[in-house]
């Protein structure tokens, strides 16, 4: 039996430890997708305790508490913030094999050194150990190696804070905006992409499925030469009560059956013969649409499925979507994880994909499907875990 | 080479084999969604031969047989009964991977004492021993510890062998009606429910995918608290041929393309809204709607997605649920097995899954992803198998 | 760790090991669907240099290198052979987990005795031996114990090729054609049907999804007790822009978001109504269809799933096929492995095929879920591997 969390989690072999710990383990983070305040980034936040670092904002918890009937007072409501953590160690045994589990578990250790399993006979201690050694930002960005973070900002956005952050000197990390698209472009759409693309924007977000505002909206990411992301496939606030009580993105939204594959291949080949498709990561929301999405993905230049999203960032959910990527296309042109979350604490998630992965890789050359060719898999796991996100974001050091 | 069935079938590690020896094995049964017929319990009914307890309306044996070639006289035919048994040997061994492979010779060792593997050389003697030792219903159900049984019984069913059953002291096992709906409410429908109710109902099982039916009819079955089953996604009676030779339930149905998830998302939604959303658990046929299931219920209070049904009662098919439930949900509310049949000898059903269960559940343990804490592992392994069910359509013991 | 390729490749277990050596490795091959050229068969060709042999034709390849950036020149385009070699060289080694991965080194290693990793560094040496042992296309077909080629053949195909092979003493290989439909029939298809049949076709081949063309062509094909193969969910030359430059089957196809299975359903049962359904081989192409093609297969006599097709003959995507066929219906009338390769050294995918399946049969029985009876599994094997095959499309031996 393995100790749990220990040194060697999700690496199982001897590949794997190798590939992990020589080639992944210190490389820096690119988190290319993200929903964090640059603003806190700015004021260097520190937080008053786990609770505030923890579980604000953090729907993919607030989900697991409801879903075990935690009263909603001690999700999103009012009630004091250490009952609000008890009440999440109450239930967070019960999701055994979920990722929050794990992410909870790396946090605790590689943010405030704690590596007491987390429930109801733990939490005062934890709460009192962790509020006594609460990280700023800055510190934790520090420590997470964090080299880029490109945040989440809808075109109206001013970016003042990202103005301040680029001349922040002694700042390490490079934090860049990203501008969010969620409807049909407007006829202010292309100044303020200029806007965005003279303050370091990159990428485009786009969260609708409605083909044709992407249509009208991609070439003006194709002539910047900004990643267009396309995440499709959410329904979003399917419980109209909770809705209405506690607002959106707070944990009750569901996957669609499927994208329209049709349709997307249909766009996506009018956009290249029209010289207008960007480079493309395609988020499909529904685990389903991996085998389709990479298979229409290789048929254009630059066209890749993205990270496992949002229900998919478990074990299983990254696996499925790596061997649909590796069965369907070219493994190592991957462009690697984000954390697509709200909060600071959530770097381990880069952790938790590069352990994962370098335990899959290893496996190949475990069981004689890959030669023990240390160069090539260097360069597959580096380029997997930084090198090809620096290069398809244009965030190389030194550029 | 671990012998075939041993006493640590599908239990590969000593974790695996510790929760279920420990906590599982022993737990008394919750069939709560069966088909068989009351009638037999009542009167105890000892059956003739192997044949008859065995192949009698088990459509999956049939399918199989069919599948083969076998010709109908030995499937639904008047073959002779040997014979029929005979045929059903000869095909066995080709259904290497089946659930029905390992649920007939479970059977086999279970209530017959016989650990013969069944093939044409062995059907003779498995046939003469089986026969010679045949048990009772009430002898099946008390050595399976079935402790409650919920059938599935139309509205206009009087209920009768029920009350004749509730009246019956020495029957351990407690007997209770479903009420089964398959379309429309009729104007009848709400004096049904409450007969039902009378009975001991405790569940509606919804057995047609007519989302404006389900809509008239939840309401109803929320105001008594039942659980609303809904089995979504058959296509049944796909052969017209064969249908009209040998009637319906007869192994050729298969599976539609998936679940509207947009229209589920709306049904439940509008329940929600106007407070008449019954406890619920979902039953998606096509097994690719787990994950779109498990999505959309995490948003609701009270729905999961029911156990892995019909064709997906496999270890793979049960693997995949789990997998699902446990990504997307939070695991330890699972509310378990159900045999789904309409023979008595499918209990060592709930045999396979919790064998399984425990085996995944080792797992995480035994590759460090989820602590040793056997209390913990207790209550998940207890109320995945049985408290969840008991609490979530009232039958604890007592109640 | 294992050897890369070693002669355990794929079979981790001592029941596995004795499965393929005993049984499957020496089985002859029948190939009952590719797309190679009668005529290189008659005239025995010799290729030119590895590029000729490897690359000509291969869109499997072409696909990989054009996902990593290739320019066409060195694809499709008039760049010299082996700068095309070289340019393939450099970028395998990316796609780790891709079966052309695997395929490519087997090629090597059975037709060229090399078993040099491919590589940047290795291209130049693996080309200068290649070409100097290239052997002729009858000398791998008798290497490769190839019993039965079925080809592809457009109706209006004077089947003057499969005359000349018909009369050719020497060659060990039967070949025989195979007719394929895209569309509508035509007035003419009748006579051409027959024309095919007196030419010893004994296939149909479908490449359209067109319920109502399929509709009509069947009962040509039922009348001739040839087996109908349905080839489903294909999206052709997603990207206009290449297919303006380079032509079809190069490449840049997709697979659609799922079989209509209701309305494949509704085909089945009225020609098996009509008495008109022929022997059936299912081929979906998005593997999300394997549970819904297998569950309607198993409702109909003589239907089954195909063997994974194009996108999904990966060791998941041959596993992910193999389970379903076996979790709904009987693995052992599963038809077995074919090409589909427009490349005469595509032979070694039957023996990935049978090293992966007696490798995933051999674990039933090392877990205890199968006994180790091994007249059984022989049977099963040989009958996955070969004779299955050779009955459903009546080429038995001395037929």
């Amino acid at each position: 039996m393995t100790e749990f969390l220990s040194e060697n989690f999700l690496l199982t072999t001897d590949t794997a430890r190798k590939l992990y710990f020589d080639y992944a383990a210190e490389l820096p983070i690119i988190d290319f997708h993200c929903h964090i305040d640059p603003r806190e980034i700015y004021e260097d936040k520190r937080f008053t305790d786990l609770a505030d670092a923890w579980l604000t904002g953090d729907h993919y918890k607030w989900r697991l508490m409801r879903i075990c009937g935690v009263d909603e007072r001690f999700i999103t409501g009012d009630a004091p913030n250490y009952e609000k953590i008890q009440r999440f160690a109450e239930i967070l045994p019960r999701c055994v094999g979920n990722p929050v589990y794990h992410w909870t578990h790396l946090e605790l250790r590689r943010y405030f050194d704690c590596d007491l399993p987390l429930n109801a006979d733990t939490a005062a201690e934890i709460w009192q150990h962790c509020n006594a050694c609460m990280p700023s930002v800055r510190e934790i960005l520090e420590k997470s190696r964090v080299e880029t973070i490109i945040t989440t900002d809808t075109p109206d956005s001013d970016l003042s804070w990202h103005r301040k952050l680029a001349e922040d000197a002694p700042l390490k990390t490079r934090v860049l905006p990203g501008m969010r698209f969620d409807g049909q472009p407007s006829g202010d759409t292309a100044s303020r992409v200029a806007f965005f693309a003279d303050n370091g924007c990159r990428s485009a977000d786009i969260g609708t499925d409605d083909f044709d505002a992407i249509r009208r909206i991609a070439p003006k990411i194709a002539a910047q030469n900004w990643v267009m992301e396309l995440h499709l496939g959410a329904l979003r606030n399917v419980n109209t009560k909770i809705f209405r009580a506690v607002g959106a993105n707070t944990g009750f939204d569901a996957m669609g059956g499927g994208v329209d594959v049709r349709g997307l291949a249909k766009l996506l080949d009018d956009l290249n013969t029209a010289g207008a498709l960007p480079k493309t990561l395609i988020f499909p929301l529904n685990p389903n649409d991996n085998a389709a999405v990479n298979a229409l993905a290789g048929a254009f230049p630059n066209v890749y499925q993205g990270a496992a999203w949002w229900f998919n960032d478990s074990i299983d959910g990254m696996t499925s979507q790596l061997r649909a990527f590796a069965n369907v296309g070219v493994l190592a042109n991957f462009t690697g994880m984000l954390t697509d979350s709200r909060s600071f604490l959530s770097y381990t998630r880069h952790e938790y994909f590069r352990r994962l992965l370098c335990d899959w890789l290893g496996g190949f050359v475990e069981r004689g499907e890959y030669p023990a060719d240390f160069g090539a898999l260097r360069t597959v796991v580096r380029d997997m875990c930084h090198d090809n996100a620096a290069r398809f974001f244009g965030v190389e050091a030194g550029v």
